[in-house]
């Protein structure tokens, strides 16, 4: 788990899956590791943000095509939207989590996992 | 849609997510267009073999973090087993659907999709 930790807390980009009525969906996303939490950044009005009570899994993979190795770390668990206001004016000037798409970005969700599976190919 | 196509019909990997009791799940995979379905090979007590008459979502991305840029294509729709001979055989020897993995990954998983959704940041 420890090195599942260390390979994701690189700065990069994840993927987000959540399910919704009309089947999973999946949204890649910024992301920053808080603890052994994740905490992403979206529109409250987006389907990220119309989910943030549920279960979401969210993965990060540095695959080599080519080569056909590589590895993928995922975590599963509850997600909430974070309400603390000192913490989101904190994560508000994260560079981590600088919304890459334009539009207002202003609700954080994090994701406390009760999973986390890595898996190597080599 | 056309150009959603054009982008993942290159070699590459995809990630696939489907919801299960206790979640959803993210998993990479190698994957092979064919019409507008997308074709994956997993094994048949995988998770995602278990799930394959369920919904499912592919995503296929290329997104560079640095210059905060990139596109994703999302698929969702029902996945079916492959269960035609002819065209497992067919699918068995195709270069882009080899397994990275070890183990025995005879089955072949269409996605077939109700919603295709591309996403271009720059």
């Amino acid at each position: 788990m420890e090195e599942c930790y260390r390979l994701i807390g690189k700065d990069g980009v994840g993927r987000i899956a959540v399910c919704t009525q009309d089947g999973p969906i999946i949204i890649p996303v910024n992301y920053l590791i808080e603890g052994e939490s994740v905490i992403v950044r979206t529109a409250p009005y987006s389907l990220l943000g119309e989910h943030a009570q549920q279960d979401m899994a969210f993965e990060v993979d540095s695959l080599r095509h080519e080569e056909r190795q590589g590895w993928s770390v995922v975590l599963v668990g509850k997600s909430e939207r974070v309400e603390d206001i000192e913490q989101m004016t904190e994560l508000r000037s994260s560079r981590r989590l600088e919304p890459w798409a334009a539009g207002s970005r202003h609700l954080f969700i994090r994701l406390t996992p009760r999973r986390v599976t890595g898996r190597r190919i080599t």
